[in-house]
């Protein structure tokens, strides 16, 4: 079978991974609209192609928070790799650094944060958190991010309670004895209820800000109101974001609420996006769109069902030559 | 099977009703063009989900015309609910006490209503009417209505003739012969045609307001100008309905009304909306265009179908679950 | 086989005539958009249903051009009824005279125009005709025309040659050797090449008009140019029509070509449309969009191809029904 | 199997041809996006239609760049015409100077543009052209153009990479061992790489109009921008393309395209489009919005496919009888 383009790797893992698995990573929240909008939404912005430039040396290379990646497309948090694959985040990280880019691991990782530190040491690593009820947990998080390497931390916002994804319902679930959620072991063990704090607000941007001085990038801004807000409470940047259409259906289209957040921000911060990446040329739409860099979320762990690290690198060098092409074909 | 959305008990009455009674039930008029339309407006509304709102307790009561529900979802009146389950109207008067919220009992109901308010005494209810050729049957039904302690008049005016619904017609549809429409045994038992005028207009208001003091609720307004006919008249809500798109074919989605309504209402009187209420998400977006409550029809015997009282409860349940997690999502 | 709506009709003709037939009848021309979007432009608009008022006694009768018929549908003049019932025409004028309303025969009848009108004499019919290479042709079918007491012509003009019908060529369309053209057996049977003229203007209006005093209504019209160089012509009708998707692939459809001409004639002369008529609550349309009245092609054939002149009186029935309870329902 | 429209030629081909020629020739770029929005862009346009013109004769023929074609339909350059008939190129010139039209030869011919030209001595012929990294190669090619007759160079700039056909690179696709495109096979017996030189800008222009006096054609111009650019470099023509959705996916129909690059040219130069051209209706639509001509790609191709030089007769005919139609009917 050839992976020529992403819906190969889809396809692949759609037959050979577990079906709960397959579905918690397909999920999206109530009717998937927002999910599907995603793509869709790209389908619907048209190029105008200039001919006649010299395409013959195209620079791809970009740079995000100052730190270089050989072109903008990095992995978004996402959880529970060895689902995926038995090396689960540790691969991802050795997949990400051998294409030279940015890698969001995230807290719900099968794997430590140490650990996947460890696998790709020198590696491009931003680590994704939640404000947890037990704030001494989230403190003990960023001080072990910052202890390992990691070089900016991303602050989800859009999950004070987890969207309701039907098919996890019906299955029932839950990750298989053998994994855990590891970086959450200690610090959780005698916590019943959902360990994030549904009361978070603005304000405790400033805490987290007072924790650490790493970047502090946020996760799950759709509006302009809400970019606003985020440039004055300080963060270094905004991912653009609908949790892949797993928490809120029926909002907007991320490709869509970029245009509106970019506008908003004017500059301040760095805009990033991510969900319905499947093209290069989605990449350079939501660039012409003015994200400084994309995020892949179930591509990647359709990579890693694939073949793991090699798979995660193949979905990475074919996206990177799509976006490439499309430069060049756009002038 | 697991019960997860609503479509999950759709599919459960699908497949379990008598054909008869499951086309009854599903009918639109003609075409089924609006009976669809409501649904599918409510998708083209979209959310803008504003994030990190302390969101750990929210207050989802609230009062229609003074009373207290425990969420903005009550049942639309429907009739001939022993179609869909033996005890019919009785079970539906107990699920919606169960629950805390409002009940709008039909004229062609299965039970008389003395059965269904003594099924669930102390619970909150309405009770629909239509004015009949004989007013003096109508007028009857008022007092009855209020000697067993319901709360509101809900008039429906949208029904000067039956609709032509498609598959009742090719079914011959009729009740079997143990039901019967109990609240009108005695008041037409000589008469032939359809008991009801299509001679109404809007002086009748006053008629009906000179019975009785409960208040009057008009169901079936989907325009500006019959809304500020209706206020002009006196009337103390309004529910803005097209029969489930059971009447005419090719009007407008409720939700799409419910905009121009509540426009020209301007805070006057309640407004309130059915047809097409599949998801928690659905409610919310009512409430944000301006309705006050909203209530369901077909999922309302769905649930009946499903398991008598407890399904309906076991429905109502899942709208207020999706209904308090779309708040929260959307901040 | 319950016949509930035109639907059921269609579905029987598509059954049981022999596909030659049915797809004769049935055809569009080239890839058939026009045929669909006239049914598809209606379901496009949308009613404002306003509510009681007194709606016990409507009046669905009308005047066309001084004759009074029982409602606002009349049969529009479509070719070879034999092949959908062996009486043909006179099956079509029988049910016309029966139900009250007006029949236009065509030219390309297989009963002559004498035929006709003995087989329903009284009945309100208007005869159908082109202009041919040889006009004393013509002269000839206007003067039987008028000594058979059809009381107006419509001048067909959309057909200056025949559309790409695909299927009749695939088919290699004609008529079975039993039935003929009979109206034009004589004057053509020396004409090798279409009879029609290519070369027709709108100065040749003026010629018909010396030929008779019968009113001349003008067939095929689209657009308000034409509707200006009509009336400005001095035809006494306009019938708006497509020839029911048969000719021009991809023009307007009808009814939203009605709005344009009906603005443009301001009331000079009557307005009628045919194409895409299949419910009662298309001919409201239609009437509210400022059409006198509709005619019905297809759905004739259909209803003659059930059951004759019976089953063409079922459908007029049927569509009769559904307009006033469209009215009723509507306001 | 009767031909009776351009969609019967495409089943057949892709009936009978190998799958990996059919691949080929129905390939687009990605997910074909553009390619199918080439047609249904057409569909989008709609006629309004004029009656009572006198449309018994009909001239339809036009000129291109001084040169008397029979009617507005011309074969854009496609490669590998062996690939669909064993004669290839030598075919496709032959039924074009029998139905007495311009022929664009593609450089990936299967014919030597001098056996195309002794194929079909006196057609009408233009010759398409790349701008190589080796220039002496273009240089030699333009030579042997005008030796051999050709009356036009087609230069095509959209092609600086070749855009990601999928299905090609499933099936591996690459011609036959004993297919070879012989114009190129000395000029690049050591060339390793692509020969196309993804460096050329609007000053290559230039060089080529230095080298020939033939008028220049320029394919694959899609915006405004650059239809001002080339007029403003002197070409003589543009052909408005996208590679028939080839290159660059999601960029605008060509149809559309043409509108913009039209009211950009004003007249200046001629402007032509391909395409989507499926209908003689699609060619009148391109000649209203301002093309002086269209050309075909894929319907060349199944005529080819179907019966050589004979079946593209068919198609052209097809098309000329259909544009001819379209115009009578349009008025």
């Amino acid at each position: 079978m050839a992976m020529v383009c992403l819906s190969d790797f889809e396809a692949y893992a759609k037959k050979y991974l577990p079906k709960i698995a397959w579905d918690y990573f397909a999920a999206g929240a109530d009717d998937c609209t927002t999910r599907d909008e995603n793509i869709l939404a790209y389908k619907r912005i048209r190029f105008r192609p200039r001919m006649l430039r010299d395409v013959s040396v195209m620079d791809i290379r970009t740079k995000i928070l100052g730190s270089e990646i050989s072109f903008p497309v990095g992995i978004a948090p996402t959880g529970f790799h060895q689902l995926a694959w038995p090396d689960g985040e540790k691969s991802t990280a050795r997949a990400a650094r051998a294409m030279n880019t940015c890698y969001i691991a995230s807290t719900y990782s099968t794997c430590t944060l140490e650990e996947i530190s460890a696998a790709a040491p020198g590696g491009l690593r931003w680590f994704q958190l939640y404000i947890h009820r037990n704030r001494a947990a989230s403190q003990q998080l960023v001080r072990r991010a910052e202890a390992s390497g990691f070089q900016g931390l991303v602050l989800t916002v859009d999950l004070p309670y987890a969207g309701k994804r039907r098919d996890d319902v019906r299955n029932g679930f839950r990750l298989p004895p053998h994994m855990k959620v590891k970086n959450l072991e200690r610090a959780f063990e005698v916590c019943k209820m959902s360990p994030l704090d549904p009361s978070v607000t603005w304000n405790d941007i400033y805490w987290l800000r007072s924790l650490t001085c790493l970047p502090i990038i946020i996760k799950g801004i759709l509006t302009r109101e809400d970019a606003e807000l985020a440039v004055g409470h300080g963060v270094q940047g905004i991912i653009v974001s609908n949790h892949g259409g797993r928490q809120l259906d029926e909002g907007p289209a991320t490709i869509d609420a970029l245009v509106e957040v970019v506008e908003a921000v004017r500059g301040r911060v760095e805009v990033y996006v991510d969900g319905g990446i499947r093209k290069g040329s989605d990449v350079l739409k939501a660039l012409a769109l003015g994200a400084k860099c994309v995020f892949i979320g179930r591509p990647a762990l359709w990579g890693l069902a694939y073949k793991g690290e090699e798979g995660l690198q193949d979905v990475l060098r074919i996206l990177q030559d799509e976006f490439r092409l499309s430069m060049a074909l756009a002038g």
